[in-house]
């Protein structure tokens, strides 16, 4: 057994559901958060940047004592993963990985839309991740910047957010694909009008039970569980503390939790 | 005469709508410009991260020999200025007083709207400024999260611009404003939509004008403007590289400049 906590990272609140994912499959496991709301969003900036800030991340969860990590943000599971497990010696897992074997695994008509970060989007980790998976897929990708900020402003049942799903989600439809990943942490708390505008014969991906999934075979398989009867405890740490992470936090969480703020830029 | 350039500095590229003006009032000034797009945007975040992150602004723009500094961002304007004064032994001017001023003097029934990022409003200090002006001045700002966005994904002559500006603006006119502040430099890309719901009956105020008057003045009255015959220098950094500053420049300046990346938290 390793009763060390699992370290989870995002650009800022968008990992927190991955979080709801991760206490929903191993409730016996601690936790540990780092959400860099200093520096969110991640999506719109170049591989280089979000790499040095992903570095950053997980040095910042090892000084915690973690046992593995969980990089709970598409950007930089899609431009910064390889780096991670070359630079760190600890066990790194994203979301898109996951995500693209389960996509593949539930297209019928072999064509998968894709939506994104602009930076997830351009790193092509989900195209390749698929195509490894069955190279027949036909891929497309559309990349929504104004996906994040509509879901922390909270119009998340709106007719704006609904008329940009429809900008952003048309062209996929157009080509044929019965099958969309939420490339994106921040995506499912838009499902809805996701869901509306995509119709009902299109399936919904949301990586984040996959990546909790493959954590938990991971841990089990290696004796690597917590064991301890008392409950198990949840930390939380920002590089800047907003209204934002307490209102996704109750939303993705069901639960208030207060975090704690740290300069990210000494790690 | 002093022929150093005239630094200036945004949270990313809203700052080069400043720009434009800097270089329409002063044609002959040097401008070193240094956009923060690593860390965009300052306008979600706290008081004590725009601080910090403003501090490192100047120290760079400060390593390369700057008279003066415009801080080309209302929420480090709103938030920093004051402590950005007492820790810099340069002349530093924001955007807040002087956009205050002229609404001040532009307003007929007293009654003044802004608009601006969430951390701009939370502080208040638009308020301030133009009840120091007129104390029977009523003022009524609003927070428009989505408008920086909207403004980088190029979306500015747009149904969904359109309507997130009424849904933004309407209570400003309910209130019965003549006159609004366009309270962040991203804002003057989205004019024709804020226009079209504002009405023709309400004046708008774009305070990056004001602000290069202000240098102007506060350069010449000192004896401090560049004297060379050579045309000047503009130099361009950025903490992260992305085609957005690429497109806003073109947009802002109407022409396009190639920009640096530096890594500002060495400063």
């Amino acid at each position: 057994m390793d009763n060390r906590p699992i370290g989870i990272f995002d650009s800022g609140v968008g990992g927190l559901t991955v979080t709801g994912r991760v206490l929903q499959v191993m409730p016996n496991e601690e936790i540990v958060y780092f959400g860099d709301t200093a520096r969110v969003p991640y999506g719109s900036k170049g591989k280089e940047t979000i790499t040095r800030f992903s570095c950053q991340d997980v040095r910042f969860l090892l000084s915690k004592n973690v046992k593995a990590v969980i990089v709970a943000c598409n950007t930089a599971s899609s431009n910064s993963l390889e780096q991670l497990r070359e630079s760190f010696d600890v066990p790194v897992f994203g979301t898109v990985i996951p995500g693209a074997a389960e996509a593949a695994k539930k297209t019928k008509n072999k064509k998968v839309g894709i939506i994104a970060t602009a930076a997830t989007v351009r790193s092509g980790a989900y195209e390749k991740e698929i195509k490894k998976a069955d190279s027949q897929i036909e891929v497309y990708a559309k990349a929504c910047p104004l996906f994040v900020p509509l879901a922390e402003e909270g119009w998340v049942d709106d007719e704006v957010t609904y008329l940009t799903a429809k900008r952003y989600i048309e062209p996929l439809l157009e080509k044929g694909v019965d099958t969309i990943i939420l490339g994106c942490t921040h995506y499912p708390l838009l499902r809805g009008c996701i869901e509306k505008v995509a119709g009902e014969n299109v399936t919904l991906i949301d990586p984040a039970y996959e990546t909790a999934l493959k954590v938990y075979d991971y841990l089990k398989e290696r004796n690597m569980t917590r064991t301890l009867e008392e409950s198990p405890e949840y930390k939380f740490y920002v590089s800047d503390t907003t209204d934002t992470f307490d209102r996704i936090c109750s939303k993705a969480l069901e639960k208030k939790y207060t975090a704690e703020e740290i300069n990210i830029e000494l790690f």
